[in-house]
């Protein structure tokens, strides 16, 4: 996959302009459901029909993977949370499971590269790569042939996911220590320094948060000419095997036509990946919240998509993209179920 | 009904620090689902219990009425169009419908003062008291029994949703013209210039604004002995129909001991109003959403409420609540689902 190879088209215009048409003639003032009017465009865009489909049943799907650059301390967790996660993330008791519950979503669990040995699970699907990334800060986090095989994974679950009647992706990760990847990655896309992108994660202190921004800026410097020769080479360099199966899944939803919520830094910095490899998939993505991570900000401005949601969440898992799917259906549904102004015999005044 | 005469009790602050040392050994860095950790903690201190009951099914009210104060020429939409869009609400089509079916919320319309005939309809609850009040800016809107009628029913509405099955009550109102009331109430109860408080409702120009300014601060001298003579005779002078039985609503359900879930700014005049009677309802409050009517956000910013949503959205009915309804499920959910540290096997950093 190179650098804006493929592209995907742009929203339909007639359609999303005759989404904003009808909003005009439904019984409520004009404008007054804002960004839930936008958003109904948008999805009329990304079906090219209006009114657009419900965009329900979601799908969650979690890649999870470990990150050799756990040696620096930059987070308090250790490695084997990755696996014990995916193992709770089977069992249905991670925040995921039962947001996804609340809103009539699967969750798939996909082992992309986690480190540790993981019980047997008929809900796990395990195509691990890898176990685990290298220490990006002294050599290459993975090959590119690893980042093109776990990208080409997340492209697989997004067809099958949609293959079994999703009708919108949800964007998770799990993965201990792969808020630096995501900082390093977003750092080498947009250009920002390393100190505007990097985060708390999961709550660090302050030693540890500068051993993770020197550990992003060594990253940004010894891999330079990997980052300068392309998208892939990047993410190999500095990324995580999860976040490159999300920018395959990502791109896998977008290109097929149907919205891809984004989570938080590590499904933005996913984002921006896609974005440079396939452009148009960020225009078929709704930001499902506002994480408190900076970089996610730094990341969906790049693109231009602002959040739905922002209660000050940062757990990843796509747990605050889950929450945002009622209010894809509920964009959807405006447009499908209100009565107009002449059909409900109620005067517009134009 | 007399300013403060009855107290609501305070939150139950046990079950609330237990929902947060729940929070703190389920499987999550602490305090990384933000604002609905603290929404669940609220939920358990509402309910007197931790993990909190799951507060839906909600129930929406729309309580409707008509408003003196549109011969001044404060919207450009004509009084006709309430009864019109209470026709609309009973047959399913107005926005509230479509939202509340989503969130699997039932829908009340109740006619408290609506100022023009409206067809028989099963699904309306009629109640009129008066048709549409009478211009506030020359004389009282409403009588003080009127006021005390109307709030007197909202307490009747929400004993009958709650007895019926509801676990948390929507606020909703239709009245045109009724932002103008709801911002003179707001400048009555906080004090605040009528400038600050007044918005554009459903979309006017800068002279309808200039007008309703103007109205409202005519109001305001007017009933100066009444505003300071007591909350009812406040209601009764600048208020309308729909706030009062809102205000009677808001508490009928935070008195039961069950959520209520504020919409923009008509129901957060009425939340200033209930507070302001029965100290201690706007703690057992949850605001949807921030409606872009300036006023909403002074109400709300006065009685300590942050909007859990942010759309943009000016409609009104319940819409901006209902959207939230499943933030306050999930909140509840997570409390009630998610595995602990020990269970799950995940080890925990504390």
């Amino acid at each position: 996959v190179r650098d804006g190879e493929d592209v995907i088209p742009p929203l339909d215009r007639d359609a999303a302009a005759e989404a904003l048409a009808l909003h005009d003639r439904l019984t409520k003032p004009r404008g007054s459901l804002g960004r839930l009017e936008l958003l109904g465009a948008q999805l009329a865009g990304i079906a090219g029909a209006c009114p657009p489909p419900v965009p329900t049943p979601a799908a969650v799907a979690v890649f999870a993977g470990d990150h050799g650059v756990l040696v620096h301390d930059v987070t308090p967790w250790p490695r084997e949370v990755t696996a014990q996660m995916v193992t709770n993330l089977c069992a249905g008791g991670a925040a995921i499971n039962v947001l996804a519950r609340l809103v009539g979503a699967t969750v798939t669990v996909v082992d992309v590269g986690v480190g540790t040995p993981i019980g047997v699970s008929p809900a796990l699907v395990g195509r691990r790569i890898r176990a685990g990334t290298a220490d990006l800060s002294v050599e290459p986090a993975m090959s590119i042939a690893d980042a093109e095989a776990a990208f080409a994974i997340g492209g697989e679950v997004a067809g099958d996911l949609l293959g079994r009647g999703a009708r919108c992706l949800v964007t998770g990760d799990m993965g201990i220590g792969n808020t630096t990847p995501a900082a390093a990655l977003i750092a080498a896309i947009t250009g920002r320094a390393a100190r505007e992108v990097v985060g708390r994660g999961t709550g660090i202190d302050d030693a540890a948060f500068e051993r993770k921004v020197a550990v992003v800026e060594r990253a940004i410097d010894l891999h330079a000419d990997a980052i300068r020769s392309g998208t892939m080479p990047a993410l190999a360099a500095v990324g995580g095997l999860e976040h490159a199966a999300l920018a395959g899944f990502i791109i896998g939803g977008a290109g097929a036509g149907f919205p891809v919520v984004i989570d938080g830094v590590i499904a933005a910095s996913a984002l921006l990946v896609a974005e440079a490899l396939e452009p148009g998939c960020a225009a078929r993505c709704v930001a499902g919240h506002r994480s408190t991570e900076p970089g996610a900000t730094v990341a969906l401005d790049h693109v231009g998509l602002e959040p739905l949601l922002d209660l000050g969440m940062r757990l990843g898992e796509g747990t605050g993209a889950c929450l945002a799917v009622p209010l894809l259906e509920a964009a959807a549904r405006v447009l499908r179920e209100m009565a107009t102004f002449d059909v409900a015999g109620v005067k517009d005044i134009g």
